[in-house]
């Protein structure tokens, strides 16, 4: 943290931007962010060895992400984005309590950006899929209630999402069926807007689309995240100004951003390579035991 | 292990069975165990913190493994059954150099027993249908072709029942499409028996039997491995022989056996309700950090 204090604003803006999240599913909010903000750089942990955090304890995730905040914090970023849901939902003030920079997680974006594209509506409704975990901690709900008294929330969980996106399942009649089960709660509340409240949701977004129909408004939250993101970062005067060079033939996972995991990297290749198109030119396993060896 | 080479064979036959799985999968095998030796305790370790192992690397997989088998060892076991297919697969040479008792894992007992059944025929052919991660390791394939150098196998990975069995969708129509989609290859390849090589899919048997066909003949590896165990046990003259006191009115789950977890025990316990149809009387979550921390 020294090294952030001494350096200069232009110094500062140079540095990357930290993502971290328990494994491949924040792929998407780099995705996201990468689009909105190709100026940057990023540097991306997925906590592979330690995935998933939906089905841990309060404690643990808390510990986790803080690991991996330090880990991220000491190779030097200019912001950290929390891209794990379950850990924006139970580590945000942890995190923010242990880390000198600012801290976005996915959460309040999506559910703000939720209640904004909803405010022309009387009766606000808005709906939350997710993990169980997420949906247990009723972390969209609050949020949005903060945004808008006036919201209307139902939240449901679809834990078969995940292996789904995972198994590229993205056409399959099984994937539609699977969906039109677990959102029939949604289509009966027939919400304004629907927040995709987990990162690997965004690979299913057609599936979902299809099923919940076209005039309810999907929130990703990861784009959410890369909007909120942009904000703050010309707010402070800290977005990376050498965008030619950045600029120049850059692209997804190109050797600009540094890709860390936890563990069994090759899997995360494979993921990548599904969920983005390519596979990191950066990969490195790092090990995670503790503090100390994260360092 | 001093406190177990100074105790004599009676004082060794009274002490617990350990088992250990990544997660709840083992259920399944504790189950098989308890129903084949009801005079029995068992002590079952459910490594909840660091599930999955599928997903995870030979190295980490082989320290987690070990860490739990010393746990158990330092509770006082008198054998040790590996239930997890992945650490089956990949870490049983490492754990029994580390343990000074015998180590029974699920893969061995399957495989073998997936050629005792087939073996009046001509050219027996053996499916197997197991996780990525043991489909990878080849495990089975070698094994069946120790035990049977006539045997042709097919091994195909089946990466969503573990989530549909965890979701408990047993006769959801969609768990029969997704496992039509999977075992296709299997029905064509028309084995002679079927080995479920994930501690989960017995959970799915009746869909995996009404998809390939009641003349296949389906292999639990958690009942081979507990027929294994009986057997073993006679040899060494360790089986209880306090039969009458620990039948009486013994059911799965009751406080005869003592189950840990490494995190996150209430989910432990719904799931375990959802699979053996009762919670464990006795659940303690234990913190995992090290081997430190384990013991």
């Amino acid at each position: 943290m020294n090294e952030f204090h001494n350096k200069n604003k232009s110094q500062i803006a140079n540095l990357p931007i930290g993502i971290f999240d328990s494994g491949v599913g924040g792929l998407t909010v780099y995705r996201a962010l990468h689009n909105r903000l190709p100026s940057e750089r990023f540097i991306y942990l997925g906590d592979t060895a330690r995935v998933p955090y939906g089905t841990k304890s309060l404690t643990t995730v808390e510990r986790y992400a803080i690991e991996n905040s330090q880990f991220l914090a000491a190779r030097g970023i200019k912001l950290l984005v929390v891209a794990c849901n379950t850990a924006s939902a139970l580590a945000l003030p942890k995190i923010r309590a242990q880390i000198g920079i600012d801290v976005v997680g996915v959460i309040g974006p999506g559910a703000r950006k939720a209640v904004a594209v909803t405010q022309s509506e009387k009766n606000p409704k808005i709906g939350v899929i997710a993990t169980e975990a997420t949906v247990s901690s009723n972390a969209y709900a609050v949020s949005i209630k903060q945004a808008s008294e006036a919201a209307e929330v139902l939240q449901i969980a679809c834990p078969l999402f995940v292996p789904l996106a995972e198994e590229n399942w993205t056409q399959e009649t099984e994937t539609f069926s699977i969906a039109k089960k677990y959102l029939n709660k949604i289509i009966e509340f027939a919400p304004n807007a629907l927040v995709l409240g987990c990162t690997h949701y965004p690979i299913l977004r057609e599936v979902i689309q299809q099923t919940v129909g076209f005039n309810v408004t999907l929130i990703d939250s990861g784009e959410a995240t890369a909007e909120e993101v942009e904000k703050l970062l010309r707010e402070k005067g800290l977005a990376n100004t050498k965008q030619i060079s950045y600029n120049r033939g850059r692209r997804l996972c190109d050797d600009l951003d540094h890709f860390y995991v936890t563990d069994a990297a090759e899997r995360f290749a494979r993921v990548a390579e599904r969920f983005l198109g390519s596979q990191p030119a950066k990969l490195e396993a790092i090990e995670v035991f503790g503090i100390d060896k994260l360092k």
